[in-house]
């Protein structure tokens, strides 16, 4: 299980790499066809399959283009043999931009499955902190 | 692990419903010493630990008992021998109150480990959608 949590923090830091990359391709490499978000804009029902999922990312590569950051602040994983989660809390704010939200905070938490030998993204949930 | 998941569905419904009726000990019975909480205000590092924890819930139940609802839409489960996670969006609205937000939704990613031969909840997301 200790390979297992190593794999998953890698697999979490390369998708993190490829979203402030803007390399679609990457970002999709390693989540479930059957993927179920919980996206930061309002959607009721979740962001469902990976063809919705690809659908999310073009504008926010625009935002990391225009200098956002996309970085882990900690990656803390629990993984058994076949299930596992994760908590990565990131920074995603413009640090060169004041009206950019400089210190932005994303919350991050994967579910992850095994499937045919090697972990999937099953479920994702990304949040920002309310203050309403 | 069909066994598991019908345990796990159970403990979250009653949690969910030791919430709505305000019972702190019964919301607290199935949550980890160690739990690190993402929760809808911004605190960066999240809500570490039990005794943090239960100090959420009293506002919470004050707004529960002026009508607020708490009820699970779906509770999509998947689990391994001994991690799991969920997916529980809620109607957490005031339906009587137009005010209150009556259709609000609260997105729930539970992460769970089996300890001790019982499921507890390890890790939790709470939020609600940013429309800003």
């Amino acid at each position: 299980m200790r390979d297992d949590a190593a794999r998953i923090r890698a697999l979490i830091k390369r998708w993190a790499d490829a979203v402030h990359q803007g390399d679609l391709d990457a970002v999709v490499a390693d989540h479930a066809e059957d993927i179920v978000m919980s996206d930061v804009p309002p959607r009721h029902d979740g962001v469902r399959g990976l063809a919705a999922w690809r659908k999310v990312w073009p504008p926010f590569f625009d935002r990391q283009a225009r200098g956002a950051s996309f970085a882990i602040v900690s990656l803390p994983v629990t993984a058994g043999d076949e299930v596992a989660f994760a908590h990565a809390p990131l920074r995603c704010g413009s640090p060169q931009d004041p009206a950019g939200h400089p210190e932005l905070r994303l919350r991050l938490t994967p579910g992850l499955r095994k499937q045919g030998g090697r972990w999937v993204v099953a479920h994702e949930h990304h949040s920002i902190p309310h203050t309403g």
